[in-house]
């Protein structure tokens, strides 16, 4: 049966966003926005670009953040849910590091305020890095003395190497990882030439059946919001669909898991739609296999419609669109390990 | 007991080598060599470089070459063994990929002939990357559409996508992970001002002694030999050196455990001492954590010399000489995944 009344309230929501979505389509900035009190520098990147990459700070030193958010290719990994220590699998699939600087919280239930507060999640999550709590994080950075050159040279002298300052160092590394540029950005700022008319139609369709309801903004997770606002939709909205048993879809509750509110049962963070295309499988659940596949499952489950092969094409073909281009990186290099750091 | 025959066997052979080593110090070549049926080409480096950084090639997803041989610090890991797949542990200390183009033969108990036969050996190790067969792990590339391009670059058309292949791209890749220009380099390449004098001393003291009799050629891991021809050495060669049953260096049979010749227990290839200070901890067993008890631990168990702390102290800091620079590299983009490819 459906839920009439969360129903109600969730198309006027849609309507309402909607109205301001459909009369604007925005490129991606070239910069990413950061906060007054982590203004990002070349030092804090070169910092956070190194702590990123290094599996030392978990555990059993076999997992880092690159693990789960492969910066060579999607900014997640590969797989329905993520592996961590111990081989342990994770309750949902990665969302990507992609433009992730662009959501207003982090996490699929937003359970972080801000890429700071998420970067300070994983290392301690039992399943992930298994550390036993952020001192012992920051510990093993302490313990590997070519890091302190690092940690000054981004937050000058004295006690800098704290786990708040890693945090910092991550997140201004992640507010580099992000993709403008694409065939639709071109598109959107005049270059009638990047979209062929599939691509174009497909935008017509996308914005037509009422994708962008939710998926609006330069992101396409939302309308721009104050870091911590964070934008929540409901999801199955329409759980009469097939394709929510199908896909397991209504097993996890969401938000709820983190606000221990009932009401947020089933509400997640709309996610972006950027480099979609580099991300398979889909879904919170990782368990919608192609892209094809995963617009016939939000039609269904958040529209109630029935898109036909054609309009699912040509959405597929504007989803395109909103790939890379993936700033060219240089490998970091990572201080020196202790021979008595880790077994 | 002392095993003196073999003893005697031994000392003949580091006489004979010492001679040779001690009337010449070699700088590392600026190129590595390469077999004449791979010739190092970019297209091959490119796409070596993606396949060494990709996870898929493991049955979890989780570890690549790049995993136990993380090119971003010491071509090794950080840990006294390596962990593989569902977090099972290696056997051996993974040596360093730095370099290891310079070695004759490949792994500790030089069981591949060749980089291009090493690369095929961690992918169906049921503890490192556990796939069930070479054919399991091409059959994972191919399922990369994107991949196909990159091997039709480097190997031309037709069937291209093969696990040959695929080694070969790894292995010309590994030839360029090479690090000629450190301070010994320009050193005996006439710039008398690369080292000071505490590093001058250590060299001679590193002669001195007899460290030289294995440790000699560019590479530090002894004479040049044709690939495939492996040069080993005894170790312990003094087994009633304390540290042995400290450390313990003879539960493993090293060689004889790849020929089955009772031989060949306990002789092991030399190992590059190239870039040595990070890539603790040392030994193939992991089991010495700091550089100046390897040096402690070699000069007792091979030359039966206790030295000095200031000889040790001269020693470490000549073999400081020895490190990178480490080329600087681009991140690879790994083509797209599926979204079946794994769980």
């Amino acid at each position: 049966m459906r839920n009439r009344v969360l129903l109600a309230a969730l198309l006027a929501t849609l309507a309402a966003a909607s109205t301001q979505a459909q009369s604007q389509w925005q490129a991606l900035p070239d910069v990413a926005p950061a906060p007054a009190d982590n203004p990002t520098t070349a030092a804090k990147v070169e910092l956070g670009k190194m702590l990123y990459f290094d599996p030392r700070l978990s555990s059993t030193g076999t997992v880092s953040c690159f693990s789960c958010h492969n910066v060579m290719e999607g900014g997640d990994d590969h797989m329905t849910t993520s592996a961590g220590v111990h081989g342990q699998k994770g309750g949902r699939n990665a969302p990507t590091v992609w433009n992730a600087a662009f959501h207003s919280v982090q996490f699929w239930d937003g359970r972080a305020p801000s890429l700071e507060e998420q970067a300070k999640g994983p290392p301690v999550n039992p399943i992930e890095m298994g550390m036993a709590n952020l001192d012992a994080v920051i510990d093993r950075v302490r313990h590997i003395p070519g890091y302190r050159p690092y940690f000054e040279k981004a937050f000058g002298t004295g006690d800098v190497v704290t786990m708040a300052n890693a945090a910092k160092a991550i997140a201004a590394y992640e507010r580099t990882l992000i993709t403008p540029g694409s065939a639709y950005d071109r598109y959107v700022k005049g270059d009638t030439q990047a979209m062929n008319a599939q691509q174009v139609r497909g935008m017509d369709t996308f914005a037509g059946v009422g994708c962008t309801g939710c998926h609006q903004g330069a992101a396409f997770n939302g309308p721009a919001l104050a870091e911590g606002t964070g934008f929540f939709m409901k999801f199955p909205a329409y759980a009469d669909s097939s394709y929510v048993a199908e896909y397991k879809l209504v097993d996890d509750p969401g938000r709820a898991s983190a606000t221990h509110d009932p009401a947020d049962r089933g509400m997640w963070r709309v996610p972006t739609l950027r480099n979609l295309e580099v991300t398979a499988p889909y879904m919170h659940t990782g368990s919608v296999k192609s892209l094809p596949e995963a617009v016939r499952v939000m039609a269904s489950t958040q529209l109630d419609r029935q898109l036909s092969d054609a309009e699912v094409g040509d959405i597929v073909a504007f989803l395109g669109t909103l790939n890379g281009p993936f700033p060219p990186q240089t490998m970091p290099r990572l201080p020196a390990t202790p021979g008595d750091l880790l077994e």
